[in-house]
């Protein structure tokens, strides 16, 4: 079965609901786009009052229509729109976009069954609706305008390579405004609005089936269910199109401000970082690093590395750009001597033959010099791409020679090129020959570093089925002793522990683990032992167990708190305390959390989070980059600790979290203790909550 | 005696030597700037070849002009640059600017002492120099462009209460650009080259002396000494005028590149950032930030705080923002109930209250709902700054009424307001209305920021006299006893201890002091003690004390090391170990470092710097900027720590490294065991380095 949402990308025939002869009210918008952008399917308008609208045909209710259209748009208002929605679903409309707004995001209950009742309508036939409360979907490649934004007013469309899908409305036309401005074509600039049906990830899955799409940029507030945006990256993967996605509500206030606006849900800001890494897709922090790399992906560059060579006329310049690459997590590419040597042939002697090149104000008074000097830095194998910056030039300088020079080597050389001239009329040249140009260095190199990163990204993706969010109903604690069974059942080493529900028993533990033992009550309802005495460190002899035990078990019982025994547990040594955390998120299922171990790591939390199915490598990836990271591999004449040992452990609570009898809803492994090379690790600790 | 540099802004008179007809030459730019500007001082040529150039009268040689001028432009190159600075200098000339390159910015022995020529023979006369290799000076309130720039061609100067000031010339004419581009008036745009002999920060110094001046915006590679730009900020500040400075070469691979273009001295960065904050100039990290927020500085604004209101017609431009103001530092103002019920009134049902404020697509219906909601929000206390974001609009919005109503507000209330809107159209009558405007919510936040904490930090600022830097010729270790009894005698708090010559003493020292102890060698070769095995923890008998005694002072000599005794200290029971460093920086004297102890220090540094003189509170507030923070302060129901102890060890640390008697060269102590509440703090461990 075909997806209906590829009708909304090119209908055969429209109907509007709703329809206005006048092309500024919201149903008479969309027919004049559809005049004025071509579309050659058929279009009809329903309006009680009218015979014709705008030159369409335009019957009094979409029950007199002469067929049945593949899509429609609602631009009615309130219990109309209702209504239309209703009809549409019956008589077999496909898609429908509904535009009226007052629904779900007012909040109101009232607001949210109103939208419920479209939806029903809809799912009850088969009908796909976007919205309501959408500025709806526009598709510049065939003319399929099926909104009533006023930008497409404010700046010529143009079709191109670029698509925009986005929740908001304002963000699926400014992002087509900027890049609009910077002559950039877009074939896509759709808003899903309130996502009652038809949400933003799925129909961004449709539009990355688009073969002539290089660039899909995305904008969300919330991700209520991951597996549409995985089913989009998984397409896009596939084909090797690039997803730059801004989903805000980054922080707690936007989080709120979301809340406020439309009933987003808050998702776990890392778990998006770590779920959007998996799957390819690089995350832009605002509106500008949304389109801010556009012309670079649109060069069918395949970025192979992060080693920069920067060239320029200014020595700030060179100095700036160096700044900016290590800032980005790029490097100065360090050039071969023979290369160097060559530079030094053609560049005066006072320039600068390591990299950055400064080829100085000589650029004056020499045009060649660009010429010149690429074509030895093009057989460099250590340049990965390329920064051309000039900040200043004139009327006295060759600038269509450099713009030509640095064409011809980006053509050559097939390595990302970027130009950084803050000065309109000298960057024209380079951007009518293709080259990417930025105002100031920093921008291109950022850009540069974006590319470059993203493809790694989508290199390294691995985008698997994402979890189903699930509720979890409730839960309950299990005690030190089954936490630790279950946790050493399914392969993580544990401190080996007697649980003991005598005195004498605790004795006897204590002579077979060898003095000093650890004793800690064990009881389901108790979390923090340590508060209740729970826990007593360097025990040595059976009688100091025995009065252990005895005051252990007066605690809790006195309390009327259950006492599941007492745990006795060797005394450990190990190099370093880690953690192992996992939880089960609304949203992203199955979550585990690694890091620095101890009592601070609320306060000063050191972690990474880890999305299941991972394996060692992607664990021993996640631990480089902990600040702790010197330590895990060795500083200070120290040996590098048993990284591998506790990365299995890690992938072992993965798959115990993402088992189903029982099923876990949360454990903390604090500490892990870590040792050296192959000593392995241990978990000392364990909690473990399960759902009920 | 009036500073000659002022003459620079502002000479009487001017000779060009080696003046061209040709304005697109050296030697003809200037003349040609003079005449076009209006300059109205006299001006003179010197070409041996001509008796008038450009029309003014030119002279074979500087020996023949009807006066001395004050002010010389060196045009010609090589050795006859050389001999024109020596004849400028002769007869009497006050300010010369030296454009000629090939000098010390070649790193050539020759063109360093070709260089050193001409500055001797200013400074023989008390002539100041700019330059060599500079662009030259250029002041567009006089017509006093002594520069060669061909920016000022291809933009069209004005002037205006923004200065630029910059080492490099690129970098003094692109901030001139974009600022022009942006409508903004700028009077200076001043290039220092080489800096031989005036220096950037000199010139700014005068510069920020020009009471029309509103910002003054400053590009630097090096801080060689940091008195100049000291004295820069006292000026500046004494009169509430804003620095913002971009210091490149922040990274390794930035100071690599500007090493190699103009042997420029590598700054340790967080210095920089250390001394530029503790003198009220807010540090850019790039061009961008160079010129970003420059409207809001120009609006005469007096912010106060940091809590921000945002209104938008889109809720995804609200949410957006919230997070730029988290990111920035910035917080959400929360409104007042009667202000929200009074938005209420006017707001449609759907609209949020809450701040930020989404007015909803309801603006295209009802234009006054700028004009009507923002009086309420002017009456608001907890709002210091407002964001207005208007990602869309049109023909079918009253946007002139958007500009009026939000530029009366920003006039009643004299409240910081940026707006935030990406179509130039929708922009244009804001900025017509003097409403900075910037493309996104993010650069508006992020501008607001700047601002805010700029005054912050102007408020805050301690423009003290800097030390001068000076050379530090050798250094030799003290002992530990000797680096214990220093530390002390200057007021930090040392553990007990005992240096002990004999076993008998040592283990009389156990006595006094009560078990366990610690031993440790003393020795002035040795400062890593635990490699030889010169640490004993924990010692509890005489015998034991002996028998370390015994083995440290073989460990010793066996290698020929000198034996300083044993120093038996006590065993100190704290909460959390701290560090304390000092060093001599070549630059910025003394310099005083706050951290987190242990031996970890240099893998998982969690420091901050403190330039002396400072004070029990700066020492608090770089403590709060910590990783640790929330551990000093007390987590998980542990009490706070004695930071005002570990406070006033450090300022006591400050005054030991500049007193003059031992200078010292470098000092360390980690652990200062820091305990709890009024316990204070005690240094275990002290390595000093005195200066021989």
């Amino acid at each position: 079965m075909i997806n209906p949402l590829h009708v909304a990308l090119d209908p055969k025939s429209i109907v509007v609901i709703g329809a206005s002869e006048n092309p500024d009210k919201i149903g008479g918008r969309p027919l004049f786009y559809l005049a004025r952008h071509g579309y050659r399917g058929k279009v009809y308008a329903v309006n009680p009052k009218r015979t014709e609208t705008q030159g369409f045909p335009t019957f009094p209710s979409i029950d007199d229509l002469p067929e049945v259209p593949e899509a429609a748009i609602v631009a009615v208002p309130g219990d109309a729109a209702i209504a239309a929605v209703e009809a549409c679903a019956r008589i077999g409309v496909k898609v429908c976009v509904t535009m009226a707004s007052g629904f779900g995001e007012t909040g109101t209950a009232a607001g949210i069954a109103a939208e419920q009742r479209m939806v029903a309508a809809a799912r009850a036939t088969g009908m796909r609706m976007f919205g309501p409360n959408t500025q709806g979907l526009a598709n510049f490649g065939t003319g399929a305008i099926l909104s009533f934004s006023s930008m497409f007013l404010e700046t010529e469309p143009m079709d191109g390579p670029v698509g925009v899908v986005s929740q908001s409305g304002a963000m699926s036309v400014v992002p087509w405004g900027m890049l609009r401005a910077r002559g950039i074509g877009v074939r896509y600039a759709h808003a899903t609005g309130n996502d009652a049906d038809v949400n933003v990830a799925e129909l961004a899955a449709v539009v990355a089936e688009d073969p002539e799409l290089k660039l899909l940029l995305l904008y969300l507030e919330s991700v209520p269910d991951p597996e549409p945006l995985a089913e989009a990256a998984r397409i896009a993967n596939a084909r090797g199109l690039p997803i730059v996605a801004l989903k805000s509500g980054r922080t707690a206030a936007g989080q709120q401000a979301a809340k406020s606006h439309t009933g987003a849900l808050a998702n776990e800001d890392r778990l998006i970082d770590a779920f959007l890494e998996r799957h390819g897709i690089w995350r832009a922090h605002d509106l500008h690093e949304l389109v801010a790399a556009t012309e670079l992906y649109l060069k069918g560059w395949k970025p192979r590395g992060r080693k920069l060579v920067a060239i320029s006329n200014s020595g700030a310049v060179c100095v700036m750009a160096a700044d900016a690459a290590t800032r980005s997590g790029m490097s100065m590419a360090a050039i071969s001597g023979a290369t160097r040597a060559e530079l030094g042939r053609v560049l005066p002697s006072f320039a600068t033959t390591t990299n950055p090149i400064d080829i100085t104000a000589a650029l004056l008074t020499n045009s060649r010099l660009f010429g010149d000097i690429l074509p030895a830095l093009a057989r460099d194998p250590a340049a990965d791409a390329f920064l051309i910056g000039i900040p200043v030039a004139g009327a006295a300088y060759d600038v269509d020679a450099f713009a030509r020079d640095t064409a011809e080597f980006a053509e050559n050389t097939g390595k990302p090129t970027v130009a950084a001239i803050p000065q309109a009329q000298i960057a024209a040249p380079f951007k009518a020959r293709g080259i990417p140009v930025m105002e100031t260095e920093t921008e291109a190199v950022a850009a540069l570093a974006q590319f470059v990163g993203h493809y790694e990204r989508m290199r390294e993706a691995k985008p698997t089925a994402a979890h189903r969010p699930r509720a979890v109903s409730g839960s309950r604690m299990l005690n030190e002793a089954q936490s630790l069974a279950l946790t050493g059942q399914a392969g993580v080493p544990v401190v080996p522990h007697h649980l003991c529900r005598s005195a004498n028993e605790a004795a006897a533990a204590l002579a077979r683990l060898g003095a000093p033992v650890v004793v800690k009550g064990c009881s389901t309802d108790v979390a923090h032992k340590s508060e209740l005495d729970l826990v007593r460190l360097g025990v040595n002899t059976a009688d100091d167990v025995r009065t252990a035990f005895d005051a252990m078990r007066h605690a809790l019982e006195s309390r009327g708190l259950a006492f599941d025994g007492v745990l006795v547990a060797a005394m450990a040594k190990g190099r370093r305390e880690l953690m192992i955390g996992a939880h089960v998120d609304p949203v992203f299922g199955p979550v585990v959390l690694v890091g620095d171990g101890g009592k601070y790591v609320e306060a000063m939390p050191d972690t990474r989070v880890l999305l299941p199915p991972f394996d060692v490598a992607d664990v021993e990836r996640a631990l480089a980059r902990l600040r702790i990271a010197p330590l895990l591999a060795g500083v200070r004449g120290e040996p590098a600790l048993d990284v591998a040992a506790f990365a299995r452990a890690t992938v072992a609570v993965a798959a115990l979290m993402t088992r189903s009898e029982p099923r876990i809803v949360s454990l903390d492994l604090n500490p892990v203790l870590v040792g050296t090379h192959d000593e392995g690790c241990l978990a000392l600790d364990s909690v473990v909550f399960v759902e009920t």
